[in-house]
């Protein structure tokens, strides 16, 4: 399928009045705009504009809650749980990671968990707003199941991901992942590419390893069996074990530690989606000079880029560093699309009264 | 090769008199020999006794220095970096760990970063410490370089293993799992028994994918091209990169935040071998109730346990699960070890006066 480039800050407009068109305030417009294109900048196709579709279908069901404030409900020097009250989960991770934040510049630590949020976009925006300030920053959310653990067919995590931001010369490390093989978005993008799944991402209904990215999504929307693998695949030979361990991880640090909902109880009660997440922002001052730390991180991470290639490859990137180089190349060319996307766009410009600021794209 | 069952408290008595002949008072004769034994009370057999071989050699070459005391270089109420001083890495941890749940009882998280450490045994023990007092524990530590980041040959991150525990019932929740595909550990055992790896754990010196343990373990050895892969294997298709930004994780919070060696200066002073590891103790009493989130976890695993099975599946574990399970039966069989370390443990006892105590052995 071929891809349509959009002109980010006309792409930027656009979703601002989409939002606006929805009922969010201006700041609030700008808020989750921003959280969204910073991955189609950074090259996350899966977690960029892609998936306005899925917003569009979350705030106009009333999942979403236009105008709701997140609230403190418990609290301490260190810490916080915030109730999100099913707001946007962009405007929620923003102020959670801010608070955080302020924790940590005058305990050293701060850890916000989250409970009845939303989706929030990518987990990396949140880690990058401490890095940043010269924090460590990580951020996790949990998310409707679809991670089978080893030796089950029934998915009761979500794709979990993990990340995890320092700052350092001359790019931070940025580390984002899921915990799954892959996340969500990716199957999405298959699907609308309309092209098979790689070997050891999905499995069936069946619990049969699928390369069905329409079948296994439409399992995953059904809340029938089968879904993705948690990274190191199927079993324990290549540490399958390991991806669902680093899954519930983020389980407990969020579901558990906010007294929200697990994976298996995310969007189970109508009306709510109810995604636990967490913030946590480390001022790693704590442990001796900051600036001797970072020249420390600085130099390692150009050992590992200097460090002998496997035969055929060129490079090897540090965590952050693609989707770093990629900001210029995106503000440069525009915001990829496929066909089926630009399509989305038009219909959601129409019903939020944005059609006017739909942008137009360039083939190439 | 046929293993050989050794009963339990002979063992330990035998390992704790070896302790005592290179030097090591009773009491810290004790400490290496509870963390030693406990892996292979949990049936993971590559840190147990098979590795005494290591320590011996490790001690008797001077690596680790008997008698030395670690000093706290830099401290705040939340955290500690401690300089191991080329202490047993048992002894360094146990004390770590203490700090970090000393401090999470004032101040609700301690976490302590040590330096100029030496191996420590399974990593799960330490956050199990934290769990026993309902605490969450976070332990983490370097190594030799090993693990090749993705498109690279060389390795320059070390097995890097996260552990995380917290108190569940029946069973805590204890996650502990080298970042790469498999640990060290592992292919030793495959070396001894002399069978060759499963695909997708290691590569030769020429970047290809290698089944050869002893190969394999001859680059390690020799500081040659070559290595174990991380979590996600090869490449980025099924998370390689993921795998990598785990292991990268682990750098940063043992030896980037210790001032210390990361994994690519591990073992490559005369004389010292310079591990970096990290102890986190977390009450999550500042986040609410706490049998209250003890009991939500609980209640998640069991969820868990019972979700469908895949096809010819009896069981989904818990992490920890099978270790736990596991204590009853080599208490009663006795340990397994095959009859290379038993032919290690007959040259250890001579070596350091405690022939006598020399386990009889059971062939089972």
């Amino acid at each position: 399928m071929a891809y349509k480039y959009l002109p980010f800050y006309e792409t930027q407009a656009f979703c601002v009045k989409v939002f606006q068109g929805y009922g969010f305030s201006e700041e609030d417009s700008r808020m989750i705009t921003e959280v969204l294109l910073e991955a189609d900048l950074s090259g996350i196709e899966s977690h960029g504009i892609q998936r306005l579709t899925r917003y569009d279908y979350e705030i106009r069901s009333g999942f979403v809650k236009i105008g709701s404030e997140p609230e403190i409900v418990y609290e301490t020097p260190i810490s916080a749980v915030m109730d999100g009250h099913d707001g946007m989960g962009q405007i929620i991770g923003v102020k959670a990671m801010d608070l955080a934040i302020r924790k940590a510049s005058l305990a050293g630590i701060g850890i916000v968990t989250v409970r009845d949020s939303n989706h929030y976009g990518i987990a990396g925006y949140y880690a990058d707003m401490a890095a940043k300030k010269r924090l460590i920053g990580i951020s996790m959310t949990n998310s409707e199941s679809i991670m089978v653990p080893t030796y089950g067919k029934e998915p009761v995590l979500g794709t979990n991901p993990i990340a995890f931001a320092m700052y350092a010369e001359p790019a931070p490390f940025c580390f984002d992942a899921a915990t799954t093989v892959v996340p969500r978005g990716k199957l999405e993008v298959y699907a609308k590419r309309g092209s098979g799944l790689p070997d050891g991402w999905a499995i069936d209904e069946t619990g049969r390893p699928s390369s069905d990215s329409d079948r296994v999504l439409k399992n995953i929307i059904n809340k029938s069996c089968g879904g993705i693998l948690p990274l190191g695949g199927a079993g324990e030979q290549t540490g399958g074990h390991k991806g669902y361990g680093f899954g519930m991880i983020c389980e407990i640090m969020t579901g558990i530690l906010s007294h929200g909902c697990t994976s298996n109880h995310v969007n189970r009660t109508p009306g709510s989606i109810n995604t636990s997440q967490c913030f946590i922002a480390l001022d790693y001052g704590i442990f001796g000079d900051k600036a001797e730390t970072e020249a420390r991180l600085s130099t390692f991470l150009n050992e590992i880029r200097q460090a002998a290639k496997a035969d055929g490859e060129q490079r090897i990137y540090i965590h952050g560093e693609k989707e770093f180089e990629r900001h210029d190349k995106v503000l440069r060319d525009g915001i990829p699309v496929n066909e089926k996307t630009y399509e989305e766009m038009i219909r959601i410009g129409k019903q939020t009264g944005a059609a006017d600021l739909l942008p137009k794209y360039v083939n190439r």
